[in-house]
């Protein structure tokens, strides 16, 4: 069974790249078969993400569509576009046919709107069609958008033979039966069975006698982050998607939700270290900078209202210049303290572990602040006075503006995102520049203004 | 069929806790019941943990434990060890009977090692005891860690009809029958058969005539991270485990996959954020504080390090205390640039979309630096000398600083993340405040170079 071990420890490698190449090159095409045949779809899909796109169009167009449909699911979004490029529209259509309904939508819907009837109108299964068309409409943050159209479903009035009978057909076009689901006669989810409760029922017993009447669903246009929550809380692999009048339109698998899942963490995580939109590593530098010149802008603004500020402070120049070199110190404080109280506000807040309770957790926050602020003060103080040899007086000074410094970004930290939350608005955008550069600039006001007050300049 | 829409549309309210509250206080036991009883187990933990301990206690006694075993392991993880305290070892051996042997183990893992063996020493079921006992002696991050005891396998010599009649005994023990493993006599994973196979086989085949011999697995001590990206490559819902024999020992579900990668994508957000230990916005003031003071002082030391390099540059406070002025300008910049460059790096070596190449990406990152970093600079060239004044000379170096700390923190944040993963470190603690803080260093130093060349002080 040396066969049994290949999944898991294929390893991409450049060997692998070159010797690939080598057989392009030379157009050896019953060796890249028997090669290609030996390797998982997901496995050809990084191969040819590695190669360039005339050669990973070569390789599409050698393999039987019923496995480069797969790869092509697989493949990075930038290389699956140019491929489909360099495809005809018979040809996308014939990858169409062999994939799943969702699948098959999604890589539609990433055509340009031209080419989509094109493709559509090539496919040759009109059922197929009629459900790509339809999986077409909903928006692809939705429950609907993320559905396929491929389940067992079975009528209450059948029996346990009718029923095997004709899941045996639907089977086919399910890769994975999860739950086999039961409609009455105007395809109204009223139900589950499970495939351990079929093994065992009576041949001849009606459905409607043991089907199970308890069944979660989510509606059509329920968004796809709440369907992603409620299959998790659940602990479901999969759940159906029903219309307004509980008709039965699709299932949801729990292969789909945990892209969702992944994408939203990764989405949370791009924004808190400020860019803008979903990029990878080895996106184009333009395509990169788009996504994070418009932070570094903010951040800048929020520069530039600092020096103002300072300059405001104009006597601090003459007489109290030495409290200039606090300046990082502060800034630094303030962002740090900022990024971490909104980090676990906007978490909290995706995992519905916040439910309101602002006032409580502002002043939980300060109470924080309160702690390390003083934590954090002391030492500096000790520091600043005998190593740095400030007064008595400015010592004080950068102790108390440290303190004052840490509660506000904390409240700015906690406030911003479940503000923005209640206004609609993702929380996730108000971590990472947005807050440091708003604790920037009234961390240095605040600095100053606790310094003219004990100092008196 | 009103029951079909319960489970999703719970949503818990504050007089549901009061009324709960309301019940326990009047010990209305039978109402309690009738009202839970209503109630999915997620839903059941969701509101205990938001009574006190006394009540929550209360209620776990007073449900079944065919019920209250599932509300355990819903549980937030503090509420849980608290209510486990005030149980009994037989009445937690109780609970364990009920879960599968990972949550088993999971929940037993959680308490204290003397309290572990009593519990252990109550489990009436021997074969459980001995699985538990097994699962326990495996790291927490590993497939063994991750793995349940239950499964269906059939050997290979058996015919259909045998292998219906032992799967639905086995069956009785596994909640949801993914894949079926087909072993040798020697207990070897040598295939899977499907039950869509199962179904239309003929009876008095073998099941060595039509199993499948590919089957992926993982091996007991692969790390859950790694099992995680395996199953999410190939779109796996359940993956069998193996010792180093190929002996079957376990298999582990896709939904055990859904916490690894929410918890691993948690970790990293959290960890960009300054944040040590895994902590949620309810935690105490005391185990915030902890998980967040380390990296305040990092970011003190920083600020401190920052005050003394500008005191050294000592000139600067006589003829050009202008250039004090833009300190958060250049400290806001490197740090941002350098949580960027990090995030896109980090998160590309956690889905292997980065490989090595090291010296190319830290070109492609200069050349980002360079663009960001004359866009930048050019806005505040114009801004420093119409707004603020500043002379020609001092704008220059407030420009070529900007490019100059731009490129340095681009090369910080792309370095440090791809250098920690080379030497085996998780490279996810580069991100915030580290990186934001030797950026903070070297780009105040910079600055002051620069101008000092420029200015010649």
């Amino acid at each position: 069974m040396e066969e049994s071990n290949e999944n898991i420890q294929f390893q991409i490698s450049e060997a692998l790249i070159e010797k690939v190449e080598h057989l392009i090159d030379s157009r050896d095409d019953s060796t890249i078969l028997e090669l290609f045949n030996e390797f998982h779809y997901a496995d050809i899909a990084e191969i040819l993400d590695e190669l360039n796109l005339e050669q990973a169009t070569y390789i599409i167009k050698l393999l039987d569509s019923e496995k480069t449909s797969d790869i092509l699911t697989e493949l990075d979004e930038d290389n699956r576009e140019k491929i489909l490029k360099n495809l005809s529209a018979k040809e996308i259509a014939e990858e169409i046919e062999e994939l799943d309904t969702d699948d098959a939508a999604d890589i539609i819907g990433e055509l340009p709107e031209e080419r989509q009837e094109t493709v559509i109108a090539h496919i040759e299964d009109e059922e197929h069609k009629a459900d790509i068309q339809e999986l077409l409409t909903y928006d692809e943050d939705t429950a609907g958008g993320l559905m396929a159209k491929e389940l067992v479903s079975v009528n209450e009035n059948w029996t346990v033979t009718q029923c095997v009978k004709e899941m045996r057909a639907q089977a086919e076009n399910v890769t994975r039966v999860h739950s086999i689901y039961v409609v009455d006669d105007n395809e109204k989810l009223i139900g589950r069975l499970s495939l351990k409760d079929l093994l065992v029922a009576n041949p001849r017993a009606h459905i409607s006698s043991f089907y199970i009447p308890k069944v979660d669903f989510v509606h059509v246009n329920d968004a796809a982050e709440d369907v992603a929550k409620v299959m998790q809380k659940y602990d479901l692999e999969a759940i159906p998607v029903v219309d307004d009048n509980q008709k039965l339109l699709g299932r949801i698998t729990i292969d789909d939700i945990v892209d969702v899942i992944k994408e939203e963490a990764e989405k949370d995580y791009q924004l808190a270290a400020g860019i803008t939109q979903d990029v990878e590593a080895d996106d184009s530098v333009w395509k990169l900078t788009k996504a994070r010149l418009p932070w570094l802008l903010i951040g800048m603004f929020g520069g530039l209202g600092a020096a103002s500020i300072i300059k405001g402070f104009g006597s601090v120049f003459e007489t109290y210049s030495i409290l200039l070199i606090f300046i990082p110190l502060i800034q630094a404080t303030a962002g740090n303290v900022g990024v971490q109280s909104s980090a676990i506000v906007v978490q909290g807040l995706a995992n519905d572990t916040i439910k309101g309770e602002i006032l409580k957790r502002l002043f939980k926050e300060s109470f924080l602040g309160l702690v390390n602020g003083i934590a954090i003060a002391f030492i500096v103080l000790l520091i600043s006075h005998f190593y740095f040899e400030t007064s008595y007086l400015i010592s004080l000074t950068i102790g108390v503006a440290l303190i004052a410094v840490i509660i506000m970004a904390a409240l700015v930290g906690t406030f911003i995102p479940i503000f923005l939350e209640k206004k609609g608005i993702d929380p996730a955008v108000a971590t990472g520049p947005f807050i440091t550069t708003s604790n920037d600039v009234f961390g240095i006001l605040i600095y100053f203004l606790i310094a003219k007050l004990i100092l008196g300049f």
